[in-house]
């Protein structure tokens, strides 16, 4: 607890609230503001703030366009909760900034994910936390958002033991200029034409990678696969749980696909597992083997679910104790701008 | 043995020999053709064979343009070696024309490949198979082929027990229609023009989707999946084998990728794993941690190695004993005409 009472919690609770979105053009940003609109969230009003680069411009918010202004010290006075999408380095920077103005912090970069004393939060799995009136709330890392969905409503009925997962990420992931870069290197290669990448690390026009976050030299696994493995076991608070992570960047704009195997404590059925998920809210099951449809990219964008299939038991485990399933969700709605939306409607006012 | 001796061993082991291609126009035929003419192969003729749609269209060899001809029942007189690539109905009618004939037959197809009495061979994996003089051989489905190449060298010195695969299949393991239907939905997309899937069973511009093959409604493996774990097993001779895969379709053009976790029976390092790896024949490891640098589709695509990297001790397994891994191979080349015509090379003369 600061030494500073929270704008958010020294008011009526009913009042609508003074928002900050910091970050604001970049592609979390701008889903931010959509997020907020689309849920009828109680904006008082919206302070949206971004580097000094992009101040000035305007985009449009219930209607009205809102000017971008620039980051700085007194960006915050007057606001209730600040919604950051700025990268690790502007919240290290400006989240203290914004607590000492009194404001709540949703924080959707990996800067205190990992602190003891920060929650990392997914609503739907541990909401609960929020209860405690944090002054700074972690908003996780896409892939251990997207895959909690899944993993905690199984987790509740039969102890999830280990996860092996491989996952199919988006440009959207690495931002705006990414999804702008797989467009035009697609372009570029249709027409035949040379293009060298500008943004992601390798060609990406109908390629893939291992994903571009930095390689730990000591155990190969690359950061993304670290976070989401760390940021999962925190999010169940289940420290035991065994996890393996690959992470993979494939052309698809906007929404992360993966692929999961699960074991779990006991033996575990299908039919178990369709109707415990059945129940969970944020999913939706898209199982259905006669059509051989099960969950896509391009019918999770733009969705607030996470969409689950392909659940089997998994044919390598004998003893039934196994399931494989298969998760896409958008990676901008609930692996980020969506969740950060959730987090700030949650917190006690 | 059938009755007939093979016009192969019938013959001088150097002359050259007489190939038929059935299946010539389509995207594994023309990569037959040029796996043929690439390295070498002693055809003293070679006769092209496609549906009557097809016949009349002449394709190029060694400077020539030869006209391919309809398949029928005396396309393989003089025939020494026919290698079948057109879909599995075609195999169960021809193979046997082909074998009363005198020819050996390379199938590409699904059609023998689980027959007790066929070898289904991966030269490098089971090439000694080929001693036996068969009038028929399997060539494997590409997952299988693709991944053996990888799991051999490391079973031969630790024995695998299970293999967790998930794939990252390109558009040529669906023929060149797929590749196009890709290119010209991707193209429609970019120009915000709509597009309605006609060789595929869902949208693939940006998206992925899991493998359009027939789903198995006892397991919900589908069918992609069933062959390329029981096809690893019979190549491997690894009955015993604990597979799960689970099977993808993504917007690449034809290198297939695939996550593998392989659990030994004995505690492995991943140092081992790249000395064994870097011993192997048809492997090529591509495992930079520093320049996150791995197996990609677009630097496997037109190459005979099958790419191998990411290569660590995966964090799930607190007994030592599991890798993880990552490959990427072309599905034409490795995963189909390549290995074809490998067999063809090593077939007893």
């Amino acid at each position: 607890m600061t030494q500073h009472q929270s704008n958010l919690d020294a008011q009526s609770p009913s009042r609508p609230l003074n928002v900050a979105i910091v970050g604001a053009t970049g592609a979390v940003g701008i889903e931010l503001m959509g997020c907020l609109e689309r849920r009828g969230f109680p904006v008082a009003s919206l302070r949206l703030l971004a580097s000094p680069r992009s101040a000035g411009k305007t985009l449009p918010f219930r209607g009205q366009d809102l000017v971008v202004e620039p980051l700085g010290p007194n960006s915050f006075d007057g606001i209730d909760v600040a919604l950051f999408s700025a990268g690790a380095t502007i919240s290290r920077q400006y989240a203290p900034v914004a607590v000492a103005a009194g404001c709540v912090v949703v924080d959707n970069s990996s800067a205190f994910r990992m602190d003891e004393d920060v929650p990392l939060v997914v609503p739907e799995v541990n909401g609960a936390l929020l209860a405690d009136q944090p002054k700074v709330v972690a908003n996780p890392n896409c892939v251990a958002a997207i895959a909690v969905m899944a993993l905690q409503p199984l987790h509740a009925h039969n102890k999830v033991t280990r996860v092996i997962g491989a996952t199919y990420q988006s440009a959207s992931g690495a931002g705006a200029q990414a999804m702008a870069e797989l467009e035009a290197s697609t372009a570029a290669y249709l027409k035949g034409e040379a293009y060298a990448p500008q943004v992601l690390p390798h060609p990406y026009a109908f390629n893939l990678f291992s994903h571009n976050a930095g390689v730990d030299a000591e155990t190969g696994y690359n950061g993304e696969e670290l976070k989401a493995m760390a940021e999962i076991r925190k999010i169940m608070s289940a420290p035991d749980m065994r996890l393996s992570f690959t992470c993979v960047r494939v052309p698809v704009l906007r929404a992360h696909s993966m692929s999961l195997v699960v074991e779990f404590e006991n033996p575990v059925t299908p039919g178990e597992a369709e109707a415990w998920l059945a129940d969970a809210p944020g999913v939706r099951l898209v199982n259905d083997h006669a059509a051989n449809h099960y969950p896509m990219p391009n019918e999770a964008s733009g969705g607030d679910d996470v969409l689950v299939g392909r659940i089997r038991a998994d044919l390598s485990d004998p003893t039934g104790r196994t399931l494989s399933l298969f998760l896409s969700g958008d990676q901008l709605l609930k692996g980020a701008a969506l969740n950060a939306v959730q987090i700030a409607e949650a917190l006690p006012r």
